[in-house]
């Protein structure tokens, strides 16, 4: 297998076993869907942005400056004409575009990889910036009409970007602070990078992957409220979270956390209230491809 | 996209739907796993064979001889190194790797994928029967030892396929009574291609991928009894499995057959009696990439 084939394959698998970690409560998993948005949606959106990461990193591989911004429209567009259902995976391409770029120039090395992912994010254009906000239109993603209400455009008007003369990472940087997918791609990836070793670990020490999935992602929601759910729900309903999370977190203790019934309770009453951890679920995605790539295998 | 791409990524996501049918009587989906083989392992072994799926779709277009037999194994073997499992896809690559070449060479219409899959079938050589019998080996698939105990060597005799000059097409024949899978990639794939033409149709009518794919599944079941359970456990235990399956479907009537309960008990009953219709669903999972080759979407 080619290098681009292997950094496309680590990252599609990372964003199915993300949708597949379960109990990942609010989330769509193997036994939630969204009203419009299903489990099956997310596989074929998986899928459908394999060629474009290979293609993405064969090109990053051999060439001075890499189209960012395009690869991610490209991508999100195979994603939308996959399926039938809604925004799936517009916030895990937005990291995998940078990270199967970085992966393609770098050893496997945390810092060098997260070195290379800095550099390329400044490197980053107007045309970038442009072809990120049509993505974020054709994604329909919900809740990031505000981004880039800052000092970037709306993101309804991607050829004021064009006019203005503001870059993918100045639009990103905008965002950085209601959004944890824009502020750790302007960081270099340093969270999903964490996430990613962090997964890895517990998977080889935990003997199983899903549970490790859901234990990692319980504890990035316990460190840091997931701004998905305070861009919706404000940021009293992120912090809540955050704490449901710890609370699972002690009751579960060493033992396994998909066992412990809290957290199906948990995920039963997000599910009704409608709060989705979506930002955490892009970092862990984008994580998890990181960590197949180190060679996690489940 | 290429067209390689799209074929690799039709029949990459027919794996991974076919695996998240849910329930799926008897067989490792969402919410069951086997003892060793998980369904995160499928997710694995799907994605795995991507890159080589494309690579032979690339070749079959372009060539005129394509080495069936050893992209099954190369195909096996990236899957087999993504995960720690059993047996994943032995069956489902045995026929992808024939569907990928024929959808490569023929337009999308059945006859014309199905006397193109014979031709490929009947061109097959001795090296193809030796690479046949080294994925068998390296799958460690279940059940299968006594396949070419008619008139093709012992599949743990690789060797002896090229000293007697036996071709993949004779060795697979020889099997055919007795292993649906085989019968299938004999005959050009006509049941693969007939599963694939009806569950589109009915995700189309029905709205719903994975209701579609548990009828279709029962459909199949009903109609055949699954080789690999006639194999471990006798003719008797797999009529008996196609009794139930149109008990099943009699009692959903035109209702959503995920929704009947005698469903979910069947599931119960055959997971604790270790019973597993695996050759019904490889027909599955390889018809439900044509389907997604036919522009299926979730």
């Amino acid at each position: 297998m080619s290098e681009a084939d292997e950094i496309a394959a680590s990252l599609t698998l990372g964003a199915l076993l993300e949708v597949s970690g379960w109990p990942k409560p609010g989330n769509v998993h193997r036994t939630r869907d969204f009203e419009d948005t299903r489990f099956e949606h997310f596989l074929a959106s998986a899928v459908a942005a394999y060629p474009v990461l290979r293609e993405l990193a064969e090109a990053a591989a051999s060439r001075d400056r890499v189209p960012l911004g395009r690869y991610l429209y490209r991508a999100v567009r195979a994603s939308r004409s996959a399926h039938t259902g809604g925004n799936t995976n517009l916030g895990i391409l937005i990291l995998d575009t940078l990270l199967a770029a970085a992966l393609a120039r770098a050893s496997l090395d945390r810092a060098e990889v997260r070195r290379e992912a800095r550099r390329l994010a400044r490197e980053t254009t107007e045309e970038d910036a442009y072809y990120l906000y049509r993505a974020i239109e054709l994604a329909g993603a919900g809740g990031l009409r505000r981004v880039g209400k800052g000092d970037a455009p709306d993101v309804r008007e991607p050829d004021r970007v064009l006019r203005e003369g503001v870059t993918m990472y100045e639009a990103l940087r905008a965002s950085a602070e209601r959004d944890a997918v824009a502020e750790d791609w302007v960081s270099g990836l340093r969270r999903t990078l964490r996430v990613g070793t962090r997964v890895l670990e517990l998977s080889t020490e935990l003997g199983d992957v899903n549970e490790a999935i859901v234990r990692v992602f319980l504890e990035e929601l316990a460190r840091r409220p997931d701004t998905l759910i305070w861009r919706k729900h404000g940021l009293r309903a992120a912090l809540e979270v955050s704490r449901r999370a710890r609370e699972v977190l002690r009751l579960a203790g060493d033992g396994p956390v998909t066992r412990c019934r809290e957290l199906w309770r948990m995920d039963e009453e997000l599910h009704e209230r409608g709060i989705n951890p979506g930002s955490t679920a892009d970092i862990l995605a984008a994580g998890l491809g990181y960590a197949c790539r180190l060679g996690m295998r489940p």
